[in-house]
């Protein structure tokens, strides 16, 4: 299997555990299934459609002729989407019981947007921070706009070890591209991706298991 | 008359219906003049806007100079959109009387701007799949925001027939345009666009009629 | 100081502004840190973000080599909006106290976006039209995406005065820009720039203080 392969198939598993986030979120508010389907669309394809219409504006969208949202682009993107929100529309009761494995997926599915993202706007042009950011929304922004549709305060902004798992893994893809540069070590793309990606699953996990929470400002 | 002003005029009343029915929500809301003016705008415009965004990104939008979003690059949509919504502030009472009609404008509307977006997005080198899902959403994206807008959850979530009649007619524009490839058929572009609107349009007027609803998932 | 350095400063103050009111709504839900910054940073940056994104699309995108959304461009940016939020998070109580000083800087923040936007829309091709609304769109934008952040119809659908004082220093920048094609008077950029931002502010502010309000429609 060579490399790109893995890496759309790393994504198409990324698109199916969002959408089936999304999907869920839709079920709990008791949308029909042309609800359950778009909102399970909007969860898995909303953070890429988000990265790649800002990264056409740096110099990388002209230099690699634009940069065409995959969810437009490539239909393998919305009909994986689509099944995966349908599946959970006929088997949600049963989603109940393996609510476990849907955490797990959807911690693996944020570091590999992020971290995908992150690569992705680096080689567009984008400034090692604004690469980081969009790397972060990458993997967060599915599910902002999952929640907005659903009419509730997005997630992420009250499970904060969510955005910032995002963001380690995104720290660590702009670290590790600039070795070269600083110390002459070449890490393979591949290698670099998965190393991010399971670092931000594995903060994550360690955040559901052990229940860590940030701070909220005191009372006035 | 030139096809091109037909095309312009079709628009232009989509822009009208789209805008008043983005002021009727705001008038709901007990909104003041600007913002059900602000509302109407958004509501007829906001789908335009994105799928110019997206197509920009795609191979046409450096063949063709860019897809400026006519909201901002023809003065005539934000001017018809905001008399649009002035209208309806100031006639609002009158309007619960024809409210048939508006529903029926609406479903003229929500066929008009998804013939031509997916028409648009096929031009700018749109795969068929992404151009019918972008056709869908200039359609129905107008709408999204005027309910994210006013804080409910968007109708086009709840009422199903809305979303699947827009994705019919997007349909029916992908599969003639590419007849001239297939049979040798060729459609002149203005037939077919008026094809898919009325399709949807009488999809969604039969949907309101009938009653017609989808399955919600069944309780866990 | 040279001019661009003023500009840059002039919109750096506005980042920090924006970012503490959407800091303070971020408190006053109960986010906690991480929250509060990303709300933060989202009132800061949202609007320039959708005016680069838009203004790509147009002629002045492939003249000028891109409009890459200075959020993500320079990390100056980022910075301090996360900053000024963090510092909002930490001293929220003593806000309380100088509640009426961030009032005026919230004017003088939407007063600098407006005028700075509408400018730079111009600059990229905009029509003046489109370039007026495109530039209210920036000053008001990041608190529109604030605002459904966390959970509230926009504040600028019920402040009137808001969006309508953006509009009427946007108006004056298009207005500025033509004097020289009218009747060959030349005005600087930056007192133009300023110029707009002040009336904007005064608006505002004479809008706050004297309970400015504008009509909602009559019970039906």
């Amino acid at each position: 299997m060579q490399t790109s392969t893995a890496l759309l198939i790393a994504d198409l598993v990324g698109v199916a555990v969002f959408a089936a986030s999304g999907g869920s979120a839709g079920v709990a508010k008791r949308l029909d299934v042309f609800g359950v389907v778009f909102v399970g669309c909007v969860a898995a394809l909303g953070g890429g459609v988000f990265r790649d219409v800002v990264i056409d504006n740096f110099p990388g969208g002209d230099r690699l002729g634009g940069a065409p949202p995959l969810a437009f682009a490539d239909w393998r993107y919305s009909v994986v989407a689509a099944a995966a929100a349908l599946l959970v529309f006929w088997l949600h009761p049963q989603l109940a019981r393996i609510r476990r494995t849907v955490l797990l997926l959807d911690a693996a599915g944020l570091g590999l947007f992020t971290a995908a993202g992150t690569l992705k706007a680096l080689d567009y042009g984008v400034p090692v921070v604004g690469a980081c950011i969009l790397g972060m929304m990458t993997g967060i922004g599915g599910g902002l706009l999952r929640d907005l549709l659903t009419g509730e305060i997005p997630l992420v902004l009250r499970r904060e070890i969510y955005a910032v798992a995002a963001l380690v893994g995104a720290t660590i893809i702009a670290v590790g591209s600039r070795l070269p540069d600083w110390f002459g070590i070449v890490v393979p793309s591949l290698t670099l991706l998965l190393t991010a990606a399971a670092v931000t699953c594995v903060i994550r996990l360690l955040a559901i298991l052990r229940n860590w929470s940030a701070p909220v400002a005191r009372e006035s």
